[in-house]
């Protein structure tokens, strides 16, 4: 494949930026790729394993001269970076990021860039619970979606960087903001929250111990240890941006939670097969889709040897 | 391996009964096993794929002669086929099952056994989302845990069973019954009512599409639909029979869910952050403690090839 951009600058060395520096470094997609941290040690082991061919000691320097510029980090953290290296930015660069939500991050980012740069948010639909810059993996987008947020960007900044993550494996849609941010709400973010809270009961509840909750989790529980298992600092920060989306969506689940609890204690066991049912379809169509393996045991024997 | 039982009688041959007929197989552990279900399109299924040495055309006639009869019918199912098969007992046989629920088991089953039959409740935490005679496979039950709740039943015949299962991969623990099904209300029922209610909230938005939300599930939302696939039947009858642990526990969930509800109204950061911190290390416990894979994308790519 052929290079897309001659200098990517990767704002963050997290599980998002690793894979993508490790997904660019396979497809020859990045002429040189800078990479910047906050914390020394990311730094440290970023020059051990590898990652980045220049690591630098500011935002700053990282994106001197780069034409494409991705934020990687946690939402909160992304007005300030902005700000740091706004006015080191080369002109005409495209400036990106990797947030789970959109809104917050146009607001936050956007009125602090120069008048000739472009900003594409974009938000790839990909992770693992790992974090960190030994975490990623060149496949980690591959056959996943990446939402792309342009708000009117400059088209030919938009087909650039959609050359660049189609040839990092993903598929590529676009979408309004508030719209992806309702969206994810709704396949991440609360699912996200409920998997946290279930985990949190579980490890409350005194008349079941620890070692008996981990030992017997085979069954449904261990999927929601590996939903709550992902990076504290970034879900702190999608709850606190997503609040409306994230809190009405939690409102609907409330009032369908009570009606089953309902169905329970009342013995409507015609109530509980139905809904039952309907749900087993939806997981057909993500099948159908080709967004996850119909192989038993969710494809994880394979992995165990 | 060498034979364990002379003859086994599957009752209800769905994907817990069909994984065992294969792992009773490939290891020699039964001289002949006898199956039988009640649909006759199953009883079909079995004889075209080669499921048991035998397929019967009653309850009655597969357990005949059998020295291990296996319950492995829904909850709701269970006191029935007892009735049904009890008269046709061969005198010191073990009688066990399958079912999640343990106490609403032995209810049903144990009152209308012979006294000269030895009863010893099993459950295997084991299972995937996919159910029917063709959803088996020999593997299932490897390295997952198998729980006896014998109360009492005659030792010899509780350490042959407990052979059987050890010959199939399983590890078996004994555990009271009440106990049994609280713990099984967390790590199991609860999370899986969990996952039914946000499948059924995604599914019942309307200005989310169905299409979006499958196409855009990779982060959080799979999860669930994996786990809201599973058997409606099963599932129903799990809720009806194991109903004052699943609804207490899910009283504890919804407290829990409203605090940090609160928290993220309130924009408490720290509170979600601690949270998320404190669940991520039940995370490491299950993996050091060998009930899943630390393979990045949870050990799915290996399988998609």
């Amino acid at each position: 494949m052929s290079q897309i951009y001659d200098r990517v600058a990767l704002i963050g060395l997290g599980l998002i930026a690793s894979s993508m520096f490790w997904a660019m470094k396979r497809g020859g997609l990045a002429g040189e790729v800078t990479g910047y941290a906050r914390s020394e040690k990311t730094r440290a082991t970023a020059r051990e394993i590898g990652l980045c061919d220049r690591v630098c000691e500011s935002a700053a320097e990282a994106v001197e001269g780069a034409d494409l510029v991705v934020l990687c980090v946690p939402i909160g953290a992304m007005e300030a970076v902005t700000v740091e290296i706004a006015p080191h930015l080369a002109k005409g660069a495209t400036v990106s990021d990797v947030g789970s939500v959109k809104r917050a991050v146009i607001e936050a980012v956007q009125p602090h860039l120069p008048k000739d740069v472009h900003f594409v948010p974009a938000h790839p639909l990909a992770g693992t619970e790992h974090s960190g810059p030994k975490s990623g993996f060149a496949e980690l987008f591959e056959n996943r979606w990446c939402l792309f947020v342009p708000e009117g960007a400059d088209t030919k900044a938009v087909a650039r960087l959609r050359k660049l993550w189609e040839a990092m494996g993903a598929n590529v849609d676009e979408m309004e903001a508030d719209h992806h941010d309702l969206v994810l709400a709704v396949t991440s973010h609360a699912p996200h929250l409920i998997a946290y809270t279930m985990v949190g009961v579980a490890d409350d509840l005194r008349r079941v111990t620890d070692s008996e909750i981990i030992k017997y989790s085979a069954a449904g529980f261990r999927d929601f240890t590996r939903i709550a298992a992902s990076d504290p600092t970034m879900w702190r920060d999608v709850f606190l941006t997503n609040k409306d989306a994230t809190l009405e969506i939690l409102g609907r689940f409330t009032e369908e939670l009570f009606a089953l609890q309902r169905a329970i204690r009342t013995g409507d066991g015609d109530h509980l097969f139905d809904y039952f049912t309907h749900t087993r379809a939806i997981r057909r169509g993500i099948i159908e889709a080709g967004q996850d393996t119909d192989a038993p045991d969710f494809g994880r024997g394979a992995a165990k040897e």
